[in-house]
């Protein structure tokens, strides 16, 4: 008799992002007259740049040719790529980050989730609270966890960090030591950011304590101030305790195209056995590479006017961020975040809670945004808005904020 | 301290086609003027059909207009496409299959390699032997098996299903009830087929051990032959008992666009939950969706024009089935399948292994085929090809397997 994984009845609901966009359709159609403006789910809204859709439209042709048709794509993603990688974002930084220990994937969601089954089941995880979603339920499905508790909306076994107003939304080294820490920074949510010499006390805590750091970095493009690392490789001794996502998604716009990489460096030894290596079986057996015509769209993210074109779009991004932190400002709201990312990270009035006022901000403004208690109980009572509309949506739902 | 997922150390060696790869690279980097011919990797060759290529095209552009640019794709893939999958795959055949019961995905790989998540650990798996190896490298990852045992070639804790020339390549029902069952038919590496009658008694045999079948229905495009089901959902009670994977890469050469999607009827249940909603859980945690070009891509397979193309496709595919099948059988070799499939399995002679003989060949012939045993050790002593070669070259290696 087949019996399912229970782990996943630990789960209490629905994938957040999911329960967001069933409540936002149920409203629109009980509301088809609402204009309705969605600064919740992290999702990008400008069109792909000119470089990169000019890179699509000449991989489509090499596709409908017999001499230049492209199947299977190599395990780890072309070598074009890989290298480009490699050079750009890494080596020019000063980061000694080789080609082949880059991994393409689909997108920085799937290795995030997935990056979990290749250590042990024991593996006590710590995590920020508030924290992305995807880090603590792939590991609730892998039973790396306890079962959840209402009381504290947590599950038992996992170590959280909370982040809060008092500690500037930074962690704290945690007391009882993790094996598996998830760190993201610029920060989803909060939009905080991490100063070099803060990262490298984490980096130097993980080779204390054998500890492996994840890195999600998937908004490095967003960094505007000086001394923020881009890489976690920018600290020393990174490459023996760190693997770092990073996608394409937000830095270019790819969430409708899917591309992202994982960083795996060779030394970084986990019991002896080198985590580059099981990283490799599990890529080369559970996936089959990203489409080539999206890997050379990836390549041309690296090109002289790529790079120039996906620069405009963050700064205007970046433009929408500075709307929202200084309107909600100006309408009374307390509110940090937006300086080095996209995500603005506001305090509720009145004590309400996310819910409340994910509920009333939908109804008074039809405007989406994020229940800060989605991403954790220290995320309760903010709520989060990105920068991902488009420049008028921005204004016209800050106009709106300041009526509510 | 972090310790590693300890099953990974239970796989023998690196991934199957990772070892081909591997070795035909070096013996390519050797031998440069060698005019290698690859058979081996289950790989098309064809470019992509026009309607597909004008998708694709279409769907670029879209992306490059604000207007209609497309972010994150809904959860379970686009309605678009889930439709018109429902109505010509299924419900057109006569299977009661609805639109929400489709995950569209990045390939079948990714979701045969993925599914076993959702089921315990507890559960024992039934293969072929032999068999695509994904189905047992994921659930050793997973650690649903024991050992790997060296002297018979296969992993403590599963019940595999000899397929051999005694019983046409055909599983039987196996004597200890195994709780997971994969099948695929048209088979993979065999190129075997079963009969309707045939699969109903597996369905049979699934319900009445509440087991569950994780059906691979990747080649169907491949079937040529009457009473030949192309759907398990073709078969009595298949919609409480059986999940079906389905690809685009074999049906219409979207091997290097990445495109597949998998069947969870609602009826189907374990324990009394509905694997429908673990598998929407598993989708909306771990993964981000198909890109949308590469779905309108999909979508433009169902068009008249795309279908009449593709089908030109696997007739070309079927017709080089011939010519290996043929050209073997005149060569003196012992060789079945490619009549419903797009693989001819041939016995190797003089009773060398399919290491010996893919070396041998690969020296004296210059031609790429994938040793059966590394299928499984019913597998020895047999050879894989594939009919995804040119015309051209299919036909050049025939000819140089009459003078081996």
């Amino acid at each position: 008799m087949a019996t399912i994984n229970r782990n996943y009845l630990k789960l209490p609901g629905s994938y957040l992002f999911s329960t967001i966009g069933r409540k936002v359709k149920e409203y629109g159609e009980q509301n088809p007259e609402a204009d309705i403006i969605r600064l919740g789910i992290g999702d990008v809204t400008r069109p792909l740049a000119p470089s990169i859709i000019q890179a699509l439209h000449s991989a489509v042709e090499e596709m409908s040719k017999e001499e230049s048709f492209k199947g299977y794509a190599p395990d780890l993603g072309y070598e074009f790529l890989r290298d480009v990688i490699a050079k750009k974002d890494y080596q020019e930084r000063g980061c000694q980050i080789q080609a082949d220990e880059i991994f393409v994937s689909d997108g920085a969601k799937s290795d995030c989730g997935n990056i979990q089954e290749i250590f042990g089941v024991e593996n006590k995880i710590a995590v920020c609270d508030p924290v992305y979603p995807v880090y603590v339920d792939s590991n609730v499905m892998a039973g790396r966890t306890g079962e959840y508790d209402v009381a504290s909306q947590r599950f038992y076994g996992v170590i959280y960090m909370p982040c809060t107003e008092e500690n500037g939304f930074m962690p704290e080294l945690p007391k009882e030591v993790p094996d598996l820490i998830y760190l993201c920074f610029p920060n989803n949510p909060t939009g905080a950011v991490m100063k070099k010499a803060d990262l490298q006390r984490w980096v130097d805590y993980a080779r204390e304590h054998k500890a492996v750091i994840l890195y999600d970095s998937a908004y490095e493009a967003y960094i505007s101030e000086e001394d923020v690392p881009h890489s976690i490789y920018e600290c020393e001794g990174a490459r023996e305790c760190a693997i770092e996502f990073r996608s394409f998604s937000k830095t270019a716009g790819f969430t409708g195209l899917r591309l992202g990489y994982t960083v795996v460096p060779k030394d970084l030894l986990v019991e002896g056995v080198a985590l580059h290596s099981l990283w490799a079986r599990r890529h080369g057996t559970k996936f089959n590479g990203a489409p080539y015509i999206v890997q050379k769209a990836g390549e041309a993210v690296y090109s002289l006017a790529g790079r120039k074109e996906v620069e405009e779009q963050i700064a205007y991004y970046m433009g929408n961020a500075k709307i929202i932190l200084e309107g909600l400002q100006a309408a009374g709201f307390e509110a940090s975040g937006g300086k080095n990312a996209p995500y603005i990270w506001l305090k509720t009035p009145n004590c309400m809670t996310s819910w409340e006022f994910f509920d009333m901000l939908l109804e008074k403004a039809n405007v989406v945004g994020t229940p800060g208690s989605g991403f954790g109980p220290h995320g309760e009572h903010y709520f989060r808005l990105t920068a991902f509309g488009s420049r008028e949506n921005t204004i016209r739902a800050m106009e709106r904020f300041k009526s509510l």
